[in-house]
């Protein structure tokens, strides 16, 4: 399979890529890194990417992460700031790739798990990740072709326990293996409109 | 109680209205009637609509439908457009309202059952609910001074059916009754950060 794998260099890019490898043609890309270049917040970076990779079978986004927040304070500027990568961009994703993909291809895009779990300090990541869940489910019923989307909510990788446990403390960590076997998971198996919750 | 409705003459905020009106102090509000006007849509039309009304224990809000999208065609613009007053517009009268309500007062919103069990033509809708029931969560356990907010998820609305039914054939009416024992609840009782789906 032709794989594109963006956001390839972040800490569940990376070992996402790292598992397919071997076994696919796997294409990197990220916003400073990788076999090509792509900003998330842009409409055209995002067409322009898949006008150079096309004939994919696949493609899985997992860049981007959201910004903390202060609820007593927090404005829809700071939200609307927020939603343009995360959200908007994979939404952007799916809904210019559509037209890209090989029939049956499939996408898969990342949420997390404050969209069903809240902590303090995530109002703005919980609703990119409620929002995204809710746009696979509906993607899911609309696209054409075959075309598949699913969508992983991770909860606090491993990889990155370092920097966040501090913030969330009461969230375990999850085992690096198990996240990218949920996305490897979406394009070996024929399931669509999936959330797929990474997390005890 | 004193409690303000917004969209106090749409298809459900009515029939709520009708039912609290006897037994409490209800302020009705709307875009383009009721006590007071409020543009959803305007942070500081709904600024101004808080500094009218202090005292308030209980603010819900049934106002704003999403428009419908084509999902091959749809864009980011699209999205922003159809988010602006359901999904900001209830989130900003939580963000604001949070510093003018009565101690232990309740924010009620109102998402759909899009959010959960997606039809065609309505990705926006979904995307919106899904945020909306993510920002509830998340709201609930940063809201201070024993502030609660809950969102009712109404399915197709009775007096609604005949405008809508055409679009959602799937969708089995319900009736207004059972909505609006649902938002009457979320007054009446202590819960918070939850998601009420009034629908089979």
């Amino acid at each position: 399979m032709k794989i594109l794998i963006i956001g390839a260099h972040g800490t569940i890019g990376k070992r996402i890529t790292e598992r397919l490898s071997g076994k696919h043609e796997v294409i990197t890309a990220g916003r400073n890194s990788g076999d090509l270049r792509v900003d998330l917040t842009s409409k055209k970076s995002i067409q322009d990417l898949f006008e150079q990779v096309k004939g994919l079978d696949a493609c899985l986004c997992t860049a981007a992460s959201g910004a903390m927040d202060n609820f007593r304070s927090l404005t829809e500027l700071d939200l609307l700031i927020n939603m343009k990568g995360k959200l908007l961009g994979q939404v952007n994703t799916v809904l210019i790739g559509q037209h890209y993909l090989n029939d049956n291809g499939c996408f898969t895009l990342t949420s997390g798990i404050f969209a069903d779990r809240p902590s303090k300090g995530v109002t703005g990541g919980g609703m990119i990740s409620g929002a995204l869940h809710s746009f696979v489910l509906s993607a899911a019923v609309e696209l054409e072709r075959g075309l598949r989307v699913n969508v992983v909510s991770p909860g606090m990788a491993e990889d990155s326990a370092a920097d966040f446990s501090r913030f969330f403390p009461d969230l375990k960590p999850v085992g690096m293996g198990r996240i990218v076997d949920a996305y490897v998971e979406t394009i070996e198996k024929d399931n669509t409109g999936e959330i797929i919750r990474v997390y005890e």
